[in-house]
Formats: structure tokens, sequence, C-alpha cells
């Protein structure tokens, strides 16, 4: 120990101190939507619920009340009562009914009615006396209720007059109590020490399904290149199959120099069209379209006629530029340039891509670069566009995503934003907090059980679940997975079922209806990809898996359960080739069973348990079951029961469980 | 989708929020020692290293540098490197060297030098020409190093002059690397959001041993009053059996109104002395000491040999008044009073404590009587005593005790609180987080083998250890645990090694080495309790367990695994009636093992395995192991060993490993 170093006398610093730390008596921690201490706004959907809980005590056992503030687009405040769950653990469930930026603030109180009344229950229980507490409940009434209401003032003249028993009774009504709570200052009021943020964004930020095509290779005549005209002739496919986005990639000018050749190779042969995502040419930028896919107007079109379809184009936000590109003449400070004279390639050493160079963000480029790339962004919202699927985004840096997105969104907070990075996970976790609606996922990568649970639970959970949301393509023209190349249509049909019915968003690549998986060998790319050259494709060709598609996108929109405000638990069946999972939604109560076969070569069977435990049935009880492939109906007894599942002919199931109460 | 809002043209607020943004290009996340969004300080302890880690990333592939900047009391800056360790975490030790108020800041750069040579390498390796790459490196290096620095000016002629392979040598060279980290800008040079409080308390707070007595029962005469002198007289008892904290309950004048007689009766009997907690007399209120325990002279006699014995004294800092405290005449406004003149008595309904009043915190208390009561803390400081015990924190508010400790560090940051707060777990935690060094626990309480696995792992988990010290108080004058009760010796052994070994802070209160456990009946309280009377005591009687503390605090002492910085993990014993766990420490290697038997009545034996695999040995390998009760060593072979712990010889084992390279 050290010798004493002498206290100083009271001081204003101290005092000063004090009144601050005075002023917030109760203890406010640990709410659920704040995310990394409030740098980050928490994600909610426009019209669905969003569940608000703190940890909410004070000192002694006063009873205590709380509530939630929030408002939107800082509008009025409105305010919903917090309730007690347990273990301090408060929480109420909040609307925000459009999209835009939202607010909320936690405050708390000391209930000093309520703590009297809860005192003198419990001593006139004990058969004590109460004399004393009957006057302390008058002179706290009186104090509470203000005097100059004519509301209150004949309740005042009761309180004042009444003595006794009728005095009691009086503090006991009904009448009080409301007139308390209408009226009663909040002892100690605290508020928690911020406000927090909310993006709120619309509901097909939440639920949604993709379909993505190339649009040159969609023309009514094989060989031609495909225009948008051609594309709004798929429409009624698409639509068909039960989508609610068709997302094009890149449809700018595509540049010459370096253009990669068939199977990405490093030499172009003539008539090439070369990858999209070499954008710019001396046709145009970013803001411009490939002449070979229509005009302006043409676009305009397809947006038009797609909306009339009940489909929504998503457009590809890709940065980089081709070395063509004419920001390269305009604005040679944008780019990075050798000490030789030439400009920088893209690279990952030691790999090169020669048909793309990139911006570079910061120096010269602030804040030039930053306004016309959001003014792309609006260029093409002014056509009409409200999905941009961003192109790996996480190779730009992350302050320009947070800006951009927050200048769109004040702009039009419905604009929805897919992340593209496949990357490490805090990287894609960081994406979605600077405000990213929606994020691709590992799921392409997870193919067994354990890994499916693994990162399926990963993304439901507390810290991941208010701000990311996964959208689980089966593949993309950049990923043919190895599964898939060897599992023949029984692979496909799983892999279907698993992205539509695991989360909320899922998005497929065309071709997958077909089960086309050819790949480059030994890759995990595809063969002749249409990123490097023209396709043409048989949408009827046999083998095809448009039906499941069709059911489970109807599924999708029908059953509650699958949608935006569906959970999902993971229940037991004793075979590791079947993955089986409940999903399931409270207000409706709508209850779906998901059985999904993982090995695409055998028939595998097992047993599994239905969670009878959920509907207050006991082991040996029942509960009526719709098989929805099928549409019969019947009753399973108990707990356990058997399912075989066959590549061929049956690679899944879903059933639908009827409570009691539901079935007549 | 609604109609389309036109977008803003650009505006000083895009841009300004733009700067603001682009400032912050690294993302610094996830910092294990901020507490509740930086509203709290962590812990850490002067002279031992604090860990501090965070998620640190930027965009695209760069390698980054970062660091941690610490100081102490605003003093100047030290700034350690953080290391990656992997998933994008990176971690450094600090050491605050004395108690005090910490800060920490966390910064990160892109370290664009580091970047150059990996790439370089990597293009090398790949047999591509790098005669591009040479000139970038000679011009960022050139850009690097400050032109008007004598140290560099060598360098930078050798950077100008060199050509080809000899400077691409020198761009690869120790003494660039050295200079360029002593020079180089830090590109994108960015510093988490906050900087983060640290309180630094010395290490008493811990780590240490304390043993509880009432004076008054401590008289070398049987039925005398005991005083401060005959406490003295005790110190070589309380020192020989290895503790280093000696703490009294309250030593104030005790109220006469309402005084409690023996066993806790409503009415005392002449001469029954009263509990010590009804604080307050006409002989004086907190700042008083009770005239039969000696005068002020005698109590700092006591606190100074106690020091010459090794030993601090602890203070009941206990806030409720007698009906006789000098302050109710004094400053009535600091207490409640009723609408009948009355006094209002501590009562939690509908039971009443009429030898207690309490103080209220707010109105008019504010700010005089906090003032009052961070004096009387200050008084006994004066008085020399370091460490405080205080009695029911969370029914005092916790603005008060954040202030009061505050101001109390500001005169002494070695002053240790105890919080004695037995209520709910996150009011506890509260309560750790606004400056409490230490924390009464439930381990009281904790009695099987998955009880004390899951509190012991939530104690040592993140979120709790760098926030709540706990202490295991095997017993006090409140808690005569139901399971000591019925044990009888065994019992008694067995809860002070596992209070002893299971965490850094515990303590006994005196009978306990008497394995005293006589309870009223039915009721976890001691009969005849030293709380109303004055008892005496036989601390040679037949039974007691006097060898095993000696033998459990010199162990605590000799081996740094049972010390501060030592960590735990359970390990497997096949029998759910002995607990079985290692305690290690890194930097010294020092690894113990110990056996507890939960079962006082019964011969328990089982397998269990040794952690072959921390010393890198197979399953079938060996190590050097030392009884440290016997003091014999030998060796296991193989990881799986057979124990029998028996209740009358042997309810514990304790055992060293000692790796083959210390055994020399």
């Amino acid at each position: 120990m050290r010798p004493f170093r002498k206290h100083t006398s009271p001081t204003d610093r101290s005092v000063v101190h004090l009144l601050r730390l005075a002023e917030a008596r109760l203890a406010i921690e640990s709410i659920n939507i704040e995310i990394d201490s409030g740098r980050f706004a928490s994600k909610a959907v426009a019209g669905l619920p969003l569940t608000i809980e703190a940890d909410i005590f004070s000192d002694g056992h006063d009873l205590l009340g709380a509530a939630a503030r929030f408002r939107l687009d800082a509008e009025d405040w409105q305010e919903v009562p917090l309730v007690f769950l347990e273990n301090d653990r408060w929480g109420a469930e909040i609307i925000f009914q459009r999209a835009g930026d939202g607010e909320v603030e936690i405050i708390a109180w000391r209930d000093m009615f309520a703590t009297w009344q809860k005192d003198v229950a419990k001593k006139i229980a004990a058969g004590q006396d109460v004399g004393v507490e009957i006057e302390e409940g008058r002179l706290l009434t009186l104090a509470a209720l203000p005097a100059d209401r004519g509301d209150v003032a004949e309740l005042r003249v009761s309180l004042n007059e009444a003595e006794g028993l009728e005095l009691l009774e009086l503090l006991r009504s009904t009448g009080i109590r409301t007139a308390i709570a209408a009226h009663a200052r909040r002892t100690d009021l605290t508020q928690y020490g911020r406000a927090l943020s909310v993006q709120v964004d619309r509901k097909l930020a939440s639920f949604s399904a993709w379909y993505e095509l190339m649009p040159r290779s969609h023309a009514a005549e094989p060989g031609r290149h495909g225009t948008f005209d051609d594309v709004i002739a798929r429409l009624p496919y698409v639509r068909d199959l039960g989508f609610d986005v068709l997302y094009l990639p890149p449809i700018h000018p595509i540049g010459h120099t370096n253009r990669k050749g068939r199977n990405n190779s490093l030499r172009a042969e003539p008539g090439d069209p070369g990858s999209p995502y070499a954008i710019g040419s001396a046709q145009g930028g970013h803001d411009a379209i490939h002449p070979e896919l229509g005009t302006l107007d043409d676009f305009r079109r397809l947006v038009a006629d797609a909306a009339k379809a009940g489909l929504e184009i998503a457009l590809d936000f890709a940065i980089q530029c081709s070395p063509d590109h004419p920001w390269i003449a305009a604005h040679p400070e944008w780019f990075d340039w050798r000490p030789d004279g030439t400009i920088k390639f893209a690279e990952n050493p030691p790999k090169k891509y020669e048909d793309i160079v990139n911006v570079h963000f910061y120096g010269e480029s602030i804040p030039d670069l930053w306004l016309a790339l959001r003014d792309i962004v609006l260029f093409w919202m002014d056509q009409g566009v409200r999905i941009f699927r961003v192109d790996n985004p996480h190779t730009k840096p992350f302050p320009f995503w947070e800006w951009l997105i927050a200048e769109v969104r004040r702009s039009d907070p419905e604009v929805i934003f897919l992340s593209e990075a496949f990357t490490r996970p805090k990287v894609m976790k960081r994406l979605a907090k600077i405000g990213f609606s929606q994020s691709y996922s590992y799921f392409t990568w997870r193919n067994t059980k354990a890994e499916l649970q693994e990162y399926v639970e990963q993304l439901y959970a507390d810290g991941m679940r208010y701000v990311m949301r996964p959208n689980f393509f089966t593949n993309t023209p950049d990923i043919n997975p190895r599964f898939l190349q060897t599992s023949g249509r029984s692979g496909f049909r799983s892999r279907l079922v698993l992205a539509a019915t695991l989360t909320g968003n899922y998005g497929i690549y065309s071709g997958f209806e077909l089960c086309e998986a050819t790949p480059v060998p030994g890759k995990e790319e595809y063969l002749n990809s249409e990123k490097y050259e023209i396709r043409d494709w048989d949408f009827d060709r046999p083998g095809h898996i448009k039906d499941d598609i069709r059911l489970v996108n109807r599924l999708r929109r029908e059953h509650p359960a699958l949608g935006p405000e569906g959970d999902l638990v993971f229940l037991n069946f004793w075979n590791d080739e079947v993955l089986y999972y409940a999903r399931r939604e409270r207000t409706s109560g709508s209850y779906l069973l998901c059985h999904v076969l993982l090995d695409p070569h055998n028939v595998q069977e097992g047993e599994f348990e239905v969670p009878l435990w959920e509907f207050g049935q006991p082991d040996d009880g029942a509960i009526l079951v719709e098989d929805l492939l099928h549409g019969n109906r019947f009753t399973w007894h108990g707990k356990t029961h058997r399912l075989r599942l066959d590549p061929e002919t049956r690679p899944y199931a879903i059933w639908r469980l009827i409570p009691e109460d539901a079935a007549s």
C-alpha cells in the first residue's frame, strides 16, 4: 500500500458529476437492437413488427414502468409500453409503417403508485394495520394528479373527502389507476444514453425470390444477340415460375481492349461479345446501354412491363471499368498510373485481370468520384430501378458504401442493395451494417447436415438477424457448385427447396431450372459460360424442375411460416442425409415442417420427431397434418414417425401442421 | 413501390458527410474490453497484463498495421503493436503499472510498403517481370522517407541511385524496413470511435483471502466485550492461517430504540448488545466507534499492527441508521417521514426492520447526503483503511455508488470496495460495472457439480471477467449454508478448497475453521448468532480444519496457477460427486489439477482424464506429477486414471503437473 494521498475537499467538480449521474437512476442495458455501441442502425421491415428488448432495473424493490419511443424520418415520437418478461428483461413490439430512417429510445421510471398498491396489498394480506399507509396513498395520489385539470377535479374532491376503508377502495379503483397512468409524473425518469437508429426497409428486402439471366442469351432466334425486347418476351416465363425480382448483370457498353474470349481465354476471337463486367467503351460508361441490347427507352419499357407482370428489375452495380471507359480520359485522377505511364490493371497478385481497371476512391477521387458513382445509381433510379446487386463491394472502401447508401436512401428509402461479397464473415457482416439490405451468403458451399445447421443457426442468431439478411442463391454465373456438377436432378430439387425455405431471400441463375451444371473440368465454373459468349437455351428441355420451382414459390407466398416473420428450428431426424426443420410464424399460427434429402444418389430413410410439444401435446398425442406436395390431410399419432426420401421420386417433403383449434 | 421522389442535387451536406465518413476507412470492431458501448470501464490489475483484442480489417487485400495506445491518469500515451491472430482478430497485451484510471485507444492503418513487398514476392515467385514494380517501390519508399532527416539521407541517396536487382535488394533489406517503420506515414490511419476506460485496481482486488470476525466475540476472557486490543491479539492467529484481509462488521455505536435481542428477537433483554448493523446512537454515527470496542486511537493501532503482520483491515460500510442516529435530528430531510409524524422504518412488505431506518438518496438529500457519505469513507481512509465491504449496495441508487467510488478513487485508486449484493444477476453485474472491485457471489448456494461448473464458467466468460471479480465466501454471519449444516467436517474441507481454488478472491467467516454450523432450526441462520449476542470461541477445539486452511492459502501464494492470472478449465471425472478442474497460468507454466469431493458422507471414486493433450502428449504419453498434499512426485502414464476420495481421510486432492522441460 502506498502512502495515503490526502483527499480533496468537496469541489464543484464533485457536485457537477453527482448531479449528472443522479439523472439516470435506473439501469437500462443490453438493448437487442443496438449494433456496435450504436455506431450502426439495426434493420427492420416496414409494416412488420420489430421486437425491442432491454434489461431494465433499479435499486431496491419498487415497481417500474418502461416504454419504447420511436419515430420515422424525424417525425413525431410514438410510445409503446415495455412489459416485463423475466430476469429483468423487458420487451415490446413496434411497427414502422413505411421504409425510412427510424429511431428508438428507451425510457424507464419508478412507478410509485403501483408500488404503493403492491405493498399495501401485502400488508393487508398479512393482517397489518394500514391506516397510515392509506393516508400516504392519499398524499401520493393528490400530488400526482394535477390540480388544474377538469377531468380529475372530481377525483381530487373524492380523494380529499374519503376516509378509511372508503379511501382505500378509491385508491384501489380502476378510475384512479387510469388517472394516475395519464397524469402521474414518472419518478426518476431515465432515458437510455442514445437514440438507436433503425434502417427500415420495404418488405421485399427481407422476402424475395430472384431470377438472374443474361439478356444476350435470350434472343427468340438462336445465334442472335438478345435484346431488352427478348427479355420482355421472357417476363411471363419468369413470373409463371413465381419469382419477384428479375436481375440482369451489367447492361452497359463492353470494352474492346484486352477483351476476354470464350471460357475466359485471354484473347477474344472476332465476334466474341466480351464480359459484361468489362464496363465502358467509346459508346459510353456506367450510365449507357450496350447498343446491342437496345435503347434507354427499351430499357424503360422493360422496367414498366416487368412491373405490370409483378416483377422488379434489379441491375448490377459493378464499379470496375474496361480500359476503354470514358472516365479514363475524362478523369485520369480517378485511376492508378504506373511509373511507365501505363494504367494499372486489376490484379490479385500473381493474378491479373487485364480487361478491367479499378478506380481508386481516395486522394484526388474525393469527392468527385463518389458523387459521380452516386449519380450513376440515381440515374438508374430515374429509369425506374429500385434494386441494385453490387458487385464485389468488399474491394471498395466501407465508408463509400455507407455514404452512398445513405445518400440513395435519402432520395428513396425503398431502394434495395444486395451485397455480392463472397469474403470473410466479419467483412460480409460489416457491409450489412453499413446499409446493404441483403447479402450473398455461404449457402452455395454448405452441403452437409452439420454445415447447413451450423450456418443457418448463425444467421438466425440475435447478433446477426437484426443486421444481415442473407440471400440464398443456388448458383451464379461465377459459381457452378461442385455438388450440383454431379448430383443430377435430385440435387437441384433439394438445393432449390433448401434455398427457398431456409430463409426469406433466395435466387437462382437461369439454367438452374434446367439442371445445367456442365463445368470447366475441375473448376467451379460453367463450361461455355454466358459471361464470355452468347448461349441459346431450350427452357422446356427434358429433366427441368420448373414444377418444383412453381411449387416452392407458391408455398412461400401462401404460408406465413415461410415469410419474412417466420423463424426456424432444426428438429431430429435420425439420418444425417436428411435435413429436417420447422418454419413457424407466431401471429398466424402457420407451422410447416420440411424434410430435404441431402444425398442425391441414394434412398435414405429414418425416424423423426413431430414437435408435438409445441402444440401442448404429450409424446403420445396427435396432430392433423397436410402434405403440401399432394394436398392430402391425415393425423400423425405419437411423436416418432418414419420417412423415406427417394432421389428419383421424392427428394423432399413439406408438411403443414394444423393445431386442433384451426382444424375445423 | 411508391412514386419516385426526385433526388436532390449534390449539396454541401452530402460532401460533409462524405468527408467525415472517409476519415475512417478501416473497420475496428468488437473490442473485448468495451463494456456496454463504452458506458463503463473494464477492469484491470496493476502490474498484470491486460489482453486487448479487436476485429480489424479493411476493403481489398492490402496488409494492415494496428496498435493499442494506452495511458494512465491522463499521462503520456504509450503504444504497443497489435498482432494478427485469426479471422480478422488482432490482439496485444498491455500492462498498467499502478492503480488508477486507464484509457485505451485502438488505431489501424494500411501498410503500403508491406503490401508492396508481399505483392512483388508473389510476382517474382510466379516468374513475372517486376521492372515497373521495382520503380513503384522506389517512389513509394522515397515518398515515405522524410527528405530532411539526416538518419535517412544516405538511404535516400542509395534509393535514388540504385537500379534493377540492386534496387530490389535494397527495397527488401532490413534497413529499409526499419526506416519505413520509423518514418512512413500510416496510410488511412483510422481510430476507433472512442477511448475505452479501464479501472486499474491494485492486485489485492483480484487476489485476496478474507477472514471475517466480530470483534466483540474475541475477548481474551469469556463473557467480556471484545475490544480492538483483543483483535490485535488475534492477528497472529489470522496471519498464521494465511489470510490477507481481516474484515470487521460495523464498529460504530449501536442504537437502543427497538434494539434486537438474541436470535433476532424483537425485544432485547437488558445487557443484549444489539446488532452492529443498527448504526448510530447518542455516542455517534458512522464516523464514531462503539465505545466498548475502544477508541479511535486503538483502532488506528489495530490498522497499523495488522499492516505489520501483513494483514489489511476491511471495514463494513452499511448505510442504514438506527432510530437513534445523530443524522435523524441533524438532517431530518434525509429520511422518510410518515403522515403521522413518525419515521419510516426499513421494510420489505410485509417484513419490517424496526431497529433500522433508511436514508433516502434523492430530493433534499442531493447533494449533501451524498457528500456526507463520501466523507465517511474518506474519514476511515484517514484512519488507514483501504478496503470497504459495502452492505446491501443494491438497495441504494446505482448513480450514488458510481459517483462515490469515482470520488474515492480520485483520492486514492488503491481503495477496494466489495459489493455485498445477494440479488439478481444483472443487478450484481451492474454494481461491478459502476466500480465495485469485488462482488459476493452465488457460490455459497452452488453445491452440485452441474451447478458449480455452470456458475464458474459464467464467471470466467468474456462478458464477465473484464467486469466482475467474484469473492467466494464460504459462509457469512447471515448465511449458514444448509449444505454445511449437515455435511460435517468433510463438507467444510471441500467447500474451503472450492472457495480458495475456483477463483482469485475468497473468504471465510470466523467459526468456519471450527466447522461451526449449528442452525436456527429450518433456517439458513446461525443459532445464537454473533449478530445479536457476544460469543466465546475455542479456536483449538477438536475437529477444526486449520491445517487445510494453512495449506490452501500457502498453495495460493506459491502457485501462479491459483493466482490472479490463472485460468480454469473443468475436466472429465466420470462421477458426478467429484468436481475436477485444472488451474493454469501461461507465463510461468504453472499447472494444477484439483479434485474435490462433493458428497460429504460417502467414499466416491471414478476415472478421470489427465490433460496430456495440453502438454503435447499423446493419449498414451506420460507426465510427471507432484501430490501437493504430501509432496511426493511420480509419473502418470496414459490419459486415464482412477481416484478414490474419502470424506474421512481425503476429501480433496491437488496435483501439480510438471512438463518435461521443467522437470529437471
